[in-house]
């Protein structure tokens, strides 16, 4: 008998059972509880055989994320052609979504992993935040198409401004004191906070 | 002669030179290389002595925010007048600064602190993210007081999207394909994206 498996050698089996069992330790259990014990327990391999290929859970959960075991379950915007209610819907689902328990884990999984690799934080982060960016800056597109939105309105560092709230609120839990709710988040990102800043190159000061 | 120092124990000492020795560390060699071996080393303590405190040195740098060793330098925004080059000069300063090394290995530290503790994360962030809210909150606070922003404009919120792209950008070094840049970001603050959501109850669709 060969001492390779049909298609993969049993080594890649393992390699790919101990990736599938950190996630399924992660988003069951959250990242503190995560060790590598545990992952070696429940991929049925040995510890050692862990150690050898990782020196840590944070590179194990860094390799997940960046083979695509891991990704959190963004979901595009609807469109009804409405784009401040699809964008509300879309916020508020995310959020409710983002930080609840799991998925509380795998952002802190992904962030301990990337305090761990500094070469492949900036990757880490990209490869979990670009779909969401991806389906906010679609659907703001359509809502320029539709003149919904200012012909010139500046999608990307919109998005920055919507992954980065949903950052910090799914970091947080949202409980920072003080945070503003969704309905407020919406209001300043369509309406912003003043006039345009040429008109403001007089200050009354 | 008495076991106990003048003023503190001799451990009240010990746990403090572990602190220090942490953000010392920390700050100067990142996160990744930061070790229980090399902390115990510079704070000259035994390395059983520091585990015996602290499980770990997510542990440790959890403790140096929460106790204050450990801060981000937030700086107050100028009173210059004009809000919006007073908001653009201080976000530029920020971003500068936070995606140097010592702040973004900081900033790594403090996410992988918080991931390792469940019931401190939300504090950690705070502590971590409250002064840059409040001097944020505080400036656009003076503009809408001097007629220069709108007197509706929902400062926590607007303090959300400014916090989530500072950690957002810092986080990833700002090196996310497509991220918008500071002029991008002021102008969707300040002129966000499009009409009031009143007026766009009738959508085109």
């Amino acid at each position: 008998m060969s001492g390779l498996q049909r298609g993969r050698p049993r080594s890649a089996h393992a390699h790919q059972a101990v990736l599938a069992a950190a996630v399924e330790l992660l988003t069951s259990g959250g990242y503190q509880r995560l060790t590598m014990e545990a992952i070696a327990a429940k991929a049925g391999v040995g510890k050692q055989t862990v150690y050898r290929w990782w020196p840590s859970k944070a590179a194990i959960v860094a390799e997940a994320v960046l083979s695509g075991h891991l990704a959190a379950a963004a979901s595009p915007l609807a469109e009804t052609g409405d784009v401040v209610t699809d964008l509300r819907d879309w916020l508020s689902g995310q959020l409710a979504r983002l930080t609840d328990p799991s998925s509380t884990a795998l952002l802190r999984g992904l962030t301990a992993a990337a305090a761990e690799s500094d070469d492949d934080a900036a990757k880490l982060y990209e490869r979990f935040t670009g779909p969401f960016r991806q389906y906010v800056v679609r659907r703001l597109a359509i809502g320029v198409q539709q003149g919904q939105l200012r012909p010139d309105a500046r999608l990307d560092a919109a998005a920055d401004f919507v992954i980065g709230a949903l950052i910090y609120r799914t970091l947080t839990h949202g409980n920072l004191s003080g945070q503003g709710g969704v309905d407020d988040l919406i209001e300043v990102l369509l309406a912003g906070l003043g006039p345009r800043p040429g008109t403001t190159a007089t200050s009354p000061g």
